[in-house]
C-alpha cells in the first residue's frame, strides 16, 4: 500500500466534522478502493475549542487558514470556509502556489472565480474539485465531467437549493402564505436568519453556472444568469396552478439556442406529473440532455452534514487514486467565452395572473393588449372576487418571445382596472423537446 | 497532444456502429477532453459487406474477433458480442493476455464471469470496464464506484429492463393482457422475437448481480439471484393494485442484512406516489442508499444505440486520461464472498390474490390459515364475481416472513374452494427505512 493522502481541513462547520466522520468511519474501505488510506493531518477553524462531536487531537491545528494551506504536511487542502473571496479565495490561491490540491464545497467560489481558479490549478499542475458545491447528494459534477462526457450536452436543468424547495413543498401541501412558511423553515432550521441568498436564487445560480460551465465548456459566468427568487410567489398561485395541471418549483435553467447560452434561475409552472414535480422537501435533481444519451434524471439530499461529506470524500479518493480530470471537463484555455442570451428573448408559455376591478370590458382590454404584442392566450380565467369587488384574471399564453409578453403588461400598465403589478410565472417543459 | 488511443471494435450491431458515430461525430470533444484522440482501429463483425450507415473503410477487418483482440493495434479492444461465453469470453481474455483494456456493453459476461475477468485484468495490468453492460442511458457503475465510493451502500434498487417496464406500463395504461402487449411489443422491435431473457428476469438479474457487487464489494454472484419474471401478471393484478394505490414494476433489489446480501428480480407491487412509480416505458431508474449520502435516485433511457455508445465512449475516454478505478471498486482479491440470503428469509408485506369458489365460510377458511402462519392481515376485500360465480379474494398482509407466507398458502392448497393457485406480489417500500 502507498503512503497515505495527506488532508488538512479549513473550516469545521458540519461539512468538516462530517467529513472527519466519513474517513474515519469509512478509512479500510476507502484505503481499499484508493490503493492507499487517507488521512487527516491538520485542521482549522474559527474556534479552537468549540465541541464538534469529532476527536482532532491528531491533527495539527492552525489559526490561520491560509497559513495551513501553505505550511501544513498536507497533499490536499479541503475548503469548506465558504465566500468568494477572502480567507477562501487566499487560501485556494495559497494551496495551489504550494502545489496543494483544494476539494471544496464553495459554490461562491467556484462560480464568481471558477475559470482563474481553474487556470491557476492547472498552472501549478493540481487539482480543483468541487462535487460538493452542486447537490451534494448527487455525483452531477462527476457525470458530466466524465460519465455523460461523450456527449453534447443541450441543456442542464433542476431543483437546486433545497430551502426554496422545501417552502414551495410546503406552501403547496397547507395552502399556507410564504411568511408563515419561510418563518416556520427559519425555526426549523431549514433556512437561514437572513435567508436571502437562498430564497432570492443566489444559491441555486451559483450552482447552474458551475452546471452549465461543465455542460457547455464555457467559462463559469455567474453573473449572466438571470436571478428571480420566490418572495412573490403566493398561496393564489399554487391553487391556480394546481386548477391548470402544474406545480410550481424554483429551478434553475441553462441550455445552448443558436443564439448562445441563456442561463435563469426563477419560479416555474411544471407539469404535475412530470419528472421533477415528485421531487419534494429539502431535495435536489437535475437533467440533463445529451445527444446521444437522451434524457438523464438525477435526484439526491442536496445539503447536509451526510451527503455533502460524501460528496467532499469522493474528489478526496479521486485524488487518492491518481483519477484526474480537468477542472471544468476542458483544459481553461479551452473554455468558450459564454455567449449570453438575455432573458427578453426566451420563447415559451407563461402564466399571467393580474389583479382587475371587475367591470365590463376589463378582458377585452387585456385580450387587445395581448393580440397587439403577438400573444396567443391558451386559456383565460376569471375567478375569486374579493372584498373590494376585484377579480382574479389568470392566462395561460401559448408560446410567445418573453419581450412580446412585456411590452404586452407594460401597455396594460396605464388602464385603470389594473389593481396590482401582474405576476408572471414562465412554464417549462422540463421533458424537453 | 498525445498519442491517439487505439481502439478495435468486436460487433457491429446497433451499439457498435452508434460507437463509431459518437467517436467520430465528437473527435475533437473527446481529444479536448482526454488530452489525445481516441482512435478506431480494427473492426470485427460476422458480415463484411453489410451496410451500417458508417464508414468502415479506414479500419482493419478481421473476421475473427479472437485474432483480433490478439493481433490489432489496439490499446482498447471493445466487445459487443454478447454472451457470457463463446467468442466474447475467449476475446476478453485474449486481449487481457496481450495487455489491452476491454470496454464491454455484456451484461451476461460481467455477471457470469466477473469476478473472473477482473482477476484476469488485475494480472495484465489493465482494465475491464462496463458502464453499457447496466442501464446505458445511467452513469451507475460510475456513480457507485466512485462518486458514493465514501459510502456504505445498504441497498441498490431499481428497474433494470426497458422490456419487461415497457410491457408493464401499457398493460397499466391500457387495461390490456399480458400476451395482447408483449406480441404488439415484439412487432414493433421492443421485444425480442424469443421474449425469455427479458420478460423472465434474466436480463435484469446480470444487471443486477452487477450492481450488488459494486454496491456491496463481493463477488459478482449472478447464480444467486432469486429471478421472477412478468408472465404470470395479469390485467386484474393491475386493477387491484391502482384500487390499493400501487404500481407493478419488475424491480431488482439488492441489500444487506445481519444473514448476509439478498438479490432478487421479481414483479413488485410499489406505492403510485413514490420514486420509482412514475418511471414509464423503456426507461431505467437505480435507487442506491448510501450511510452518509442518504438516497440518490438515477434515471436515463436503459438500452438503445445513442444511450448505450453514450456509456461505451465514457469508459473509452476514463482510459484515454489514464483514470483508473478497481473492476468491481476493490481490488479482486479483496471482494468478499457473498453470503446469499435465501427469498424465504425476506420480510416485508405481500399482495395476494385468489380466486375462490364463492361459499360460505371461506375467508374464514383463508383468515384461519393466515393466522396460523403469524401472516397478520392488513386488507382483505373480496371482488368480481366471474361467471361461474367464483370470487377473487386480495390480501394485503402486514410485514411477514415470506416462509410463513409460503407455509399459509401451502396450507390452503387442499381446500376445495381454491380455484387456481394464488397470485402472490411481494410489496417493496422503495423509500427504504
Amino acid at each position: 500500500m502507498s503512503d497515505p493522502l495527506k488532508v488538512a481541513i479549513a473550516g469545521l462547520g458540519t461539512v468538516g466534522a462530517g467529513t472527519v466522520k466519513v474517513l474515519a468511519k469509512h478509512a479500510e474501505r476507502i484505503a481499499a478502493r484508493c490503493g492507499r488510506p487517507v488521512s487527516v493531518t491538520a485542521v482549522s477553524a474559527r474556534s479552537k475549542g468549540k465541541d464538534r462531536g469529532v476527536d482532532l487531537s491528531g491533527y495539527v491545528w492552525f489559526d490561520d487558514p491560509v497559513a495551513m494551506a501553505k505550511g501544513a504536511d498536507a497533499d490536499v487542502i479541503i475548503e469548506l470556509i465558504g465566500g468568494a473571496d477572502g480567507p477562501a479565495l487566499a487560501l485556494t490561491h495559497a494551496a495551489f502556489a504550494a502545489g496543494r490540491h483544494v476539494v471544496t464545497a464553495n459554490k461562491a467560489l467556484v462560480a464568481e472565480k471558477g475559470s482563474e481558479l481553474a487556470t491557476a490549478a492547472e498552472q501549478a499542475g493540481v487539482t480543483l474539485a468541487y462535487e460538493a458545491a452542486v447537490a451534494g447528494g448527487i455525483p452531477i459534477i462527476k457525470a458530466l465531467r466524465e460519465g455523460l462526457a461523450g456527449n453534447r450536452i443541450s441543456r442542464v436543468l433542476g431543483i437546486l437549493n433545497g430551502t426554496c424547495n422545501y417552502i414551495l413543498s410546503t406552501m403547496e401541501e397547507t395552502g399556507r402564505a410564504f411568511d408563515d412558511v419561510l418563518k416556520e423553515a427559519q425555526d426549523l432550521g431549514y433556512a437561514e436568519a437572513d435567508p436571502s441568498f437562498d430564497i432570492d436564487g443566489v444559491d441555486a445560480a451559483h450552482k447552474l453556472a458551475i452546471l452549465a460551465s461543465l455542460a457547455f465548456g464555457t467559462k463559469v459566468e455567474f453573473s449572466q444568469v438571470h436571478i428571480e427568487g420566490i418572495r412573490r410567489i403566493s398561496a393564489l398561485d399554487f391553487q391556480y396552478a394546481r386548477d391548470l395541471g402544474f406545480k410550481i418549483k424554483l429551478l434553475g435553467l441553462a441550455g445552448t439556442t443558436e443564439h448562445g447560452v441563456y442561463q435563469r434561475v426563477h419560479p416555474c409552472l411544471i407539469d404535475e406529473d412530470g419528472p421533477l414535480a415528485a421531487v419534494d422537501g429539502s431535495f435536489n435533481a437535475v437533467i440533463a440532455e445529451g445527444d446521444f444519451v437522451g434524457r438523464s434524471v438525477y435526484e439526491g439530499r442536496g445539503a447536509g452534514e451526510g451527503p455533502t461529506a460524501s460528496a467532499v470524500v469522493a474528489d478526496l479518493m479521486d485524488i487518492a487514486a491518481g483519477r484526474k480530470a480537468h477542472v471544468f471537463g476542458v483544459p481553461a484555455s479551452q473554455l468558450a467565452d459564454l455567449k449570453p442570451v438575455p432573458i427578453e428573448q426566451r420563447t415559451g408559455s407563461y402564466y399571467v395572473r393580474l389583479k382587475v376591478v371587475d367591470r365590463t370590458g376589463v378582458v377585452a382590454d387585456i385580450g387587445g393588449a395581448f393580440r397587439d404584442h403577438n400573444i396567443s392566450m391558451d386559456s383565460v380565467l376569471q375567478r375569486d372576487h374579493d372584498a373590494d369587488g376585484n377579480a382574479f384574471v389568470i392566462i395561460v399564453t401559448h408560446d410567445a418571445l418573453e419581450s412580446d409578453l412585456r411590452s404586452a403588461l407594460k401597455a396594460l400598465e396605464a388602464n385603470s382596472a389594473m389593481v396590482e403589478p401582474p405576476q408572471v410565472i414562465r412554464i417549462e417543459d422540463v421533458w424537453g423537446e
